[in-house]
């Protein structure tokens, strides 16, 4: 299948619906990485123009890549061999674009119901065929209105029957990729 | 449903297949409730009988439940009451059986292939009928075998076509309480 994850510091929302850009969190790095090796997905992108939290990823890949967690733990090196740093939205698509030789299918996702959904089944088809997909993941408190607005659809809220939805972003990466790849 | 999912730190294996007690990780207790939660889960077990751990994980409860996060975050709040600690498998046991009246059956989860497997269509299906469940997840290198030669059965591991499955515990109990539950 043609997916990659893009996991997203900025543009970012906070609490108040304001934008901001997010800091990196290590756990997030090992747990994406590994739901995406495990479900075959093809890139993590992590997504962060600021440059001391791309130094701080670059050295938490290197520690698992080449340096001493590279011999201690062999499943956690092939985790982050999929890693890769850009700065920001264009990037992300730019890279997405030339890899696949086409622009991919762009999807965001929320904890609420928007318009212009796509469903977790229509997506899977999509992938057995071949088409190229992009799955974007907010941090924070998730993706800003812009951001919905330049995707091609949004995918539908994760849960069960309650009215409470407040997932990890690992949580929701881990759900996803097995709704759409799992066998 | 009558689903409850307890997280164990003793007794589990370590990477060469001893046994050993783990540290508890702040962020299990917050991804595991917080999809439990999300999932309608009744009670997230925390199993472990160091005293210690069991200070940490109660000051953790407690800022969430009446300290500074009870006002900061509600969702989290929220999030934390459901967790309850417990001493060891036999307490665990005691206190799901007291809970639904029956003993619940049992489930173990594992990274690799085992006899006596559940599918999870199955267990949805068990759930329905209103049967209490109890699904059980190890920590470090996962459940021992005494373990898995108690349960009732094992769910089947998770993943998509290839042949890397190094999932975290916050990624594997998402998964199955959605596979499990997911509307």
């Amino acid at each position: 299948m043609k997916i990659d994850v893009a996991l997203i510091h900025y543009p970012v929302c906070n609490k108040n619906k304001e934008i901001i850009g997010s800091a990196v969190t290590n756990l997030n790095l090992h747990d994406i990485a590994r739901v995406s090796r495990t479900y075959a997905v093809d890139t993590f992108y992590v997504v962060t123009p600021f440059a001391d939290q791309k130094e701080l990823v670059r050295e938490i890949i290197d520690h698992w890549q080449t340096g001493h967690g590279s011999t201690y733990n062999l499943d956690r090196k092939e985790a982050f061999s999929i890693i890769e740093l850009v700065d920001d939205l264009e990037a992300l698509y730019a890279a997405t674009k030339k890899k696949w030789g086409e622009k991919p299918l762009t999807l965001a996702t929320c904890a609420q119901k928007r318009p212009n959904q796509i469903g977790y089944a229509e997506l899977r088809e999509t992938l057995r065929k071949e088409t190229p997909v992009l799955v974007l993941f907010g941090t924070a408190s998730g993706m800003t209105q812009d951001l919905f607005e330049q995707v091609d659809a949004v995918l539908p809220p994760l849960g069960s029957v309650g009215r409470y939805n407040h997932l990890s972003v690992r949580s929701a990466v881990s759900i996803i990729l097995d709704r759409l790849l799992g066998t």
